[in-house]
């Protein structure tokens, strides 16, 4: 099967320079990346979140582009079939294809990895931004409305309709929604603030999807997104996530959900941002609240008591949620005014380079990682947030995967009492089902060993 | 408590006479069914669907109208709490507020019941349409797009996931939604075409709830519902239903169901409807298949084969219902393109009058229809719709309800072997809980008694 | 030559029933007004104020109301060729051919001159109230900003680039405009707030023409009127300008003007609108001065030194006169909120039932005009209005050019030294062609008599 | 006098480190032109034509680049005061402030005068292109529509106002006009445009200015130009002209106006473009026949009567200009449905290298140009066009005119008879007051010298 599509908007606007210099790189990387993505968007009703599967799979998938006078077309072939109706592909999986040609095609275009190695952290930081500027997702003249929800793409299904209720009482009170996109805490959300946002007439609520090209095809955006923004790694992700949110929310989830909350952790902790606003609530239904303590009390003994200060637990009580999310977000705009910031991009929080610069999870690199309580806890916060998106990479993202099956686990070393810590919390993702989707056997990616 | 509400758009444009007449009203009939349909777009989360219990249990609530220079106020006293975000009415539940007040003055303003009583039947349809052209659901530059959902408010959760399902697949073919606004097969439609639209980028998608006084305590519009009107009466509903929508889609239902079917045979059998183009599907999941066969039996033997040639019965697609009503559009198009008929208002159907006069269900009203075979199949179709009729306002009408305590229930005459199909029908519905909400017993209202 | 019109917007949804009863009406006298409101709105080009002229000039002229099914089409028989492009309606004509059709079937099927005979003030107001709001010209949500022009249709060049300049400036500052509609200086003001607006990239600029079937003809809206109303009569049409406006500009002009000026000064001067906050401004070029000199002494010497509280005129600066009434809009503003009142309606403004009622400008009415200063400066302010609009009807009106034609001139009869002030303002009318567009001879329509 | 202004739309989105960069260029030369362009935009009622004197006037105007968190913003000091109304800037104003800083920054930042020497066609038209696409001028759904005014800046009153009749009937006729944004024939169509957009409620009408650093002092955008690009120099401002324009209409001019005539006769003439589909219509008043006979002449002698199909000359007939130009966007639109090219850029039109890299008028350039008709025509024509761009900037641009008050006029060598015809169509020019602004006395910047 064979659908070709006019992508519509500013990527139909091409210069026939520009798609010759397109056409040209369909054997590099820079295609094999886009033609992956373009995968994992259309296959956005898929059931298994391995990467590796869903390629294998789709091996015949390609995309063709082709050189029209009047723009450029994508030629499709052997695309997932649930990406059609009656023949035509649905409207927001298109809008997808065309944010994947947009966020690959333009990134590729001006940031090279390897240019940005040595790049500092205000480089870095405008790397984000424009990203985010170039796919309009950057909106000057909105009030400070976006509520981020983090937490695992494999959930039960007492906590999905729980993240649906939070979402539906965020959307009643007029609040926006940004996940990373991807099925279980990140759907749920928007699906209940579709129906909150419907009642209360609000016609320009916003599903904003920020994802990475590592993860989005086990966590392929749903159609209801309706901003997509492929940020090139994971570390440029989490950064778009706290400078474009005015809030966050955290539902029960696994590793990737452990990395989210070290990472936010660690930079509200660092001297410079005592002053920053930014409600951060930890919630999940009645059944969650072991989870919550277990994690409460994991940050508690690794980053201190302090750490706690930034986050508020909320157990069964989606309506407190939004209450409290709601009141923060004059909070957020009080601070913003006062400091000069802007709403649609919160400049003045500092965040360390250690956070910024990709972590590629080698077995090397994660066996030198300094898990030790002798260093300052947003230094920790920062190593600890490396050894979960390790996990992550070997749980699902295809390079992940592959190096796991070459090389065997990643062995994680550090101080005695904090790795038997971090090996109790795993072990209890693991058992809550919460590393995999459901039906699949877990086996472990990683080897927690004591020094 | 009480809550004061500005209405915007149109109804903040009374004149300064208007608003007095509009406050002498307040002990009139006019206030009174003012006030209970306030209660009911209120009372929109409700679990009832007995229209007395909820006037009981509101006894407290009114409605004040001030007079303000700018305009008039809605002061609301004693409202139900689930109306309100925060102490703030939720937008949609407002926007009916507004439309109660609208369609309630326009009718009582322009159309009284007794200079109706012997109006023919054009003016009778000119009425249907002026309460619609005032309230601005008559879009003249759209597409036939809006598909008719009936079924019952009483339904089982399998059917009400396979009615979102349907409507999830018509949202996705960008077809709208029309239906009497209550819960059940009437709400489910709509949550699965907002769906639908969501991801086919549909802005504008239209969810039209039309209902009448009588039934809109025990069927409150849900708030997705975003076009409200009132009719007046019962037939007039219906006329609505039939002239604005392209297509009909019926889902399982108890009496009220039945006498939508009936309804719509009725006119579709009438020979000057021979060339109407109006796809009719009967739909539900794999487990309504014996529902749908003894409703087609009961067709087949009291109207005659040719009945059926009007509908479809598909069990358990939703795509093939969504597919079928999307190819069945481009046929409605293209009549009403050869008759030079209007696609927002379909004036060519032929509604015979006995369609159109209200029937009141007194007791002896009911004990006077002419249930036998000697009939055209037409004239039959309009006299059983009668007998459901009466049942439905016995079951959950206010007045019904206080008319069958007060003198005991309907008794339905006519021939044996019609009777015979009747209470079977009948029996089948009480047996499958379709008469009432599930955890209230239902006492039968009616008695069918052979001649 | 034959064109075929479908009005667009509410004008095409007319139900059967009311286009059936429109094309009854095809000999009635409603037709008539409605084939002459036509006419002058097809006729906008033209060059001629004499109402019967255009009438004698177009006997052919005709338009047929056809049935449709899918709403009713207008057919223009030998209509004015300049309102086409090739072949084509330009479509600010068309607009205003739908407001014709609104406007006099609304205000025909609704209220008749007869019933309203007797009617008392708060229900005349609400008729002008109705016809506005149906009209879609009341706008609930704008600030004030709608300024008045009036002035003559017969002005010289400096005086109509005056007035260009005068709406410029007034549209640099946001403001709206609101004429009478004709050429001259009413034309004027919204060519120049035309590129006022522009240059200020305010896409919905106002230019709302208010005219009346008797002027229609003698002064056609030009095409930049986006918005227009045809009240019935020339009372309810200077309602609507003191009430939809928040402010008044007076340029120099013949009997009409004088009309106006004393029209709104015998409505200010009332004691119950002491509190009200109207700016009013007479304004001219330089070589007008003399002009308001003379106005200025006639009002002090028939109404009193009081009168000139109410206006101020500034005299070669059209900078001075936008800053002055946007000034004037903050006032406005705070006085509606002080006293509750709505911006888009000035409900709390008191006018007397003297300048509400219809004065028929016959040769008995006008003869027995009171026109002595022997009672309240408010009556004796509508009398003198009377008067000035009976001339009006004797220069450009179709019904008062014909009543001249038939009994000889208007006696204008009273007190001596009135009648001279009263005859010397008219003296200077006429020979600063202030009657009658340049090109045709003026010959008075009137006779002052002093008793 | 300072002012401060904030950017709005998406010149307020700039990343810390992009102000921070444009503020540390506040010495550099692009930091001049960047304020020189300010300047020219704020001087838009300004009535001179000599970029000279402006600048020469304003010395102590400046503008500060401001860092705020927010975004940017830009202080201006001392600026013509004519830009502001009651100490506001006009909307108009501001938004060509933006894009100056839009387009002088883009440029600069992407492209650099060095980079491009050598650059081939392909990337020429891709510079012209993205810059076109940046400043959001694309409109990828728009029909043919855009018609391109050339003509003189200095112009007689009557010409003006048929160049304003000419817009009227365009505008009325749903055309969009794009000049180069300076008085006189620039002025007039877009004035006269507006009207008819407004009489035919087209409320997105598109008045396109195309300018560039060198004559927009001399030639400021009038306010009405709702949408302004500044191209870096004259070659790539002309095929900005051309690819994006549907069609051409030509006024009366001076030495810019023959540029842009031998230009784009230059171009159709290549073999390439013989299928190519753009109307060409030379108008002008009645008066100004002697005028097109004169330059048709001229052609005809110099390139041959070939070149003469390419247009076609209409005088005294604004309505037939706009009939020709509506018909032949129907052409246009099939050629470029033929042959599969944009309607919103002219893909497939050829521009010789020759015509797009820039030309510097320096005396040695001019000395050297081969004047002869021993080549193409095309070829020629390219000569010629650089012979009168030399002479535009002698007569108005700031560089030009230094240069000759340093090295004296510019010498014009080339083939006896040729040079006879230039010299004569010059003088011609001179006569009729085309080189300059009336007021001024023109010294020619120039001397023909034959072989």
């Amino acid at each position: 099967m064979r659908a070709s599509i006019s992508p519509q908007g500013s990527m139909s606007l091409l210069s026939q320079l520009e798609i010759e210099r397109l056409k040209q790189s369909s054997n590099s990387d820079l295609y094999k990346l886009f033609r992956n993505c373009c995968l994992a968007v259309l296959n956005a009703g898929s059931n298994t979140d391995s990467s590796a599967e869903i390629y294998d799979r789709y091996q015949d998938f390609a995309v063709n582009i082709l050189r029209r006078e009047r723009g450029v077309k994508l030629e499709l072939i052997e695309p997932p079939q649930e990406a059609f109706v009656d023949g035509v592909l649905i409207n927001g999986i298109q809008e997808h294809l065309e944010a994947v040609l947009r966020d690959i095609l333009f990134t590729g275009d001006r940031y090279n990895v390897e240019s940005l190695v040595d790049a500092d952290s205000a480089t870095l930081t405008h790397v984000v931004f424009d990203i985010l500027r170039n796919s309009r997702t950057i909106k000057p003249m909105d009030e400070p409305s976006m509520v981020v929800c983090w937490g695992g793409h494999s959930i039960s299904e007492v906590e999905y309709k729980y993240s649906k209720e939070v979402g539906y009482q965020l959307g009643l009170r007029g609040l926006n929604i940004c996940t990373g996109c991807g099925p279980g805490a990140m759907k749920g959300p928007m699906k209940g603030a579709t129906i909150g946002h419907a009642k209360q007439r609000l016609a320009n609520g916003r599903y904003l999807g920020l994802t990475e090209p590592g993860i989005i095809a086990a966590e392929p955006p749903n159609p209801i997104v309706n901003e997509l923004v492929i940020l090139p790694d994971i570390e440029k992700r989490l950064e778009a996530f706290v400078r474009t949110g005015h809030g966050i929310v955290i539902f029960p989830g696994g590793a990737g959900t452990a990395e989210e909350l070290l990472y936010i952790l660690g930079i509200m902790m660092h001297p410079k941002n005592q002053q920053q606003s930014l409600p951060i609530i930890l919630t999940g239904p009645p059944s969650s609240k072991a989870y919550f303590e277990a994690l409460d009390e994991f940050i508690k003994q690794t980053l201190g008591e302090e750490a706690r200060n930034w986050y508020r637990i909320i157990v069964g009580d989606p309506q407190a949620v939004a209450q409290h999310m709601h009141a923060g977000m004059a909070s957020v705009r009080q601070y913003r005014r006062d400091s000069g910031d802007a709403y649609y991009f919160n400049w003045t929080l500092f965040i360390d380079e250690d956070f910024q610069h990709p972590f590629v999870p080698t077995h090397e690199n994660v066996a030198n990682l300094n898990l030790h309580t002798e260093q300052a806890p947003e230094k920790l916060a920062a190593n600890l947030r490396r050894a979960f998106s390790a996990i992550v990479s070997g749980n699902v993202k295809d390079e992940g995967i592959r190096r796991i099956k070459e090389h065997g686990k990643f062995e994680i070393h550090g101080e005695k009492q904090l790795m038997q810590r971090l090996d109790k919390l795993l072990q209890a993702f693991v058992e809550q089902g919460r590393m995999k989707l459901p039906g699949s056997v877990y086996h472990p990616c990683y080897k927690v060993i004591t020094d």
